[in-house]
């Protein structure tokens, strides 16, 4: 397992404001991760409406990541629906700074798996820097099997798989890495994604946690890894337990809406800060995202 | 109905060579196209990978296919994930000379229906010529309600609907036609999509075809489209029918793979004409669909 995919990278925001990157915003929001003690950043991940930007908008939005991080590892998102797009936003990132880069295997016409290897590949022969697969089948609707997950850890700089939340507990994440394991080898950090079942994936045997929540709330995302790091189960599940009315908001309304509103609420970006035609939530669903917020003594230091 | 959306809209691939768009040979099919009767010719569908080109290549292929179309109208695809970008296509396609453009609702994040009908009618506010709306559910794994539809032929821009291809025969299309006709008025014209139905679908009453076959073959889709606007079913159904080992292909390995294949084959584009990641049939399949095209007596002309 490579140093740097390990703990908590927190996936923030790429506020908006009118309909263009609000780079004051976006620093602040970088420093405030900065300082809170996460491992790592992932700049332009889901959150991070990577998928929206335009080149220009990504190039500034990877510069200023880096340049606001303090010395914090910066992982980029580099997808894009072409290769040869994507291996230009990947010499973006690296030349902007990124110690690492992300890519998922967007889709519009449906991949084959010799597609999404063949993706992987032409895009890692072009990398200095290492490269985390990014299995997303909500956002790509792309299905991998372990044994491409396996046919990818052979590229050498693959370094980590950011994987799916997994159902069930700490028992069902062990036997789920298990199965993973006999295709893809220890050097290769498995990240956890889907914040409401992090904390046992963590426990289970994950190695990092690629957290929505830790984008704009990093203490109790913090809290969870950390409790979890040292062997304390019962203190990580009691903490994500905690958060339950949040993973409830994020289910119904998608974590990106959600957080966007409680960013938005606070002042951290300014409203309609997701891009268009994504409209975020409407009042009703806003004004129970901050009673949630609220109840569970969250604020903008959290 | 607006006079332009009846019969067939052929929908051409944009062929790429060496990773950019192959000028030429576009001219060259849309060319072969004008001459051959279709009623229009829709540029930058799915079928000519719009979603994976650069501005600057729809718009270089925006005004080669205008150019070359020698007055057969041009529909233009238009869409991206972001409404801004949309607006600015829109608004490139027009310069071009686009008779209509087509838009469907491309996903990353999950749209809601207020999302998708924001993205229209923000669009359709800056148009001057008619809007097609593409629900094609395959691609953008957006789901459209007959409801949707029925707000967005409010908006005065909208001219027709691109629908999915309606499983079952004549019978089921026409029902399917008038459940969706309570909510769209006639001025809006339904088209149908996927091959294998369409001779169903116009014997069931859709006013046009966005025909993926037309973009290569067109004279069997006239056959089918003409058969049925005269009303001979029979004759319609049968050309289809004839054509089921191609619709087999379209169903197996997806219909811009093997119409790219077939091109390729007979030199109309050359070999690697998708965008990457999409790497095309295999070897095995490739000889499979041009032995199909052989055995239906298809060549170039067709």
């Amino acid at each position: 397992m490579t140093g740097s995919f390990r703990g908590v990278s927190a996936f923030p925001l790429t506020p908006l404001r009118d309909d263009a990157l609000d780079e004051d915003a976006y620093g602040a929001l970088i420093r405030r991760l900065a300082a809170s003690g996460v491992d790592s950043i992932t700049a332009l991940g889901s959150t991070g409406s990577y998928a929206y930007l335009s080149r220009e908008e990504r190039r500034a939005a990877a510069r200023i990541a880096v340049e606001n991080a303090g010395g914090v590892p910066v992982f980029v998102g580099i997808g894009a629906l072409r290769t040869s797009q994507v291996r230009t936003l990947a010499d973006d990132a690296q030349d902007a700074g990124a110690a690492a880069v992300l890519l998922a295997p967007l889709t519009y016409q449906e991949h084959t798996p010799d597609d999404v290897f063949g993706l992987y590949a032409d895009v890692a022969a072009g990398l200095s820097v290492p490269l985390i697969v990014y299995d997303n089948p909500r956002t790509t609707h792309f299905t991998f099997t372990d044994e491409l997950y396996g046919r990818l850890a052979e590229l050498p700089a693959v370094a980590s798989i950011k994987i799916p939340g997994i159902p069930g507990g700490a028992a069902e994440t062990a036997a789920r890495l298990a199965a993973i394991r006999t295709h893809v080898p220890e050097r290769v950090a498995i990240g956890v994604s889907g914040d409401a079942t992090a904390a046992a994936g963590l426990i289970g045997g994950c190695d990092v946690w690629y957290s929505v929540i830790a984008g704009l709330l990093p203490a109790p995302a913090l809290t969870i890894a950390r409790s979890a790091e040292r062997g304390d189960a019962d203190a990580a599940l009691a903490e994500s337990a905690r958060l339950s009315p949040l993973w409830a908001l994020f289910a119904r309304y998608g974590s990106i809406r959600v957080v966007a509103a409680i960013a938005e609420h606070w002042g951290v970006a300014t409203r309609s800060s997701l891009p268009l035609p994504m409209r975020g939530l409407d009042d009703d669903a806003r004004a129970e995202a901050v009673r949630v917020v609220e109840e569970l003594g969250l604020h903008p230091a959290s």
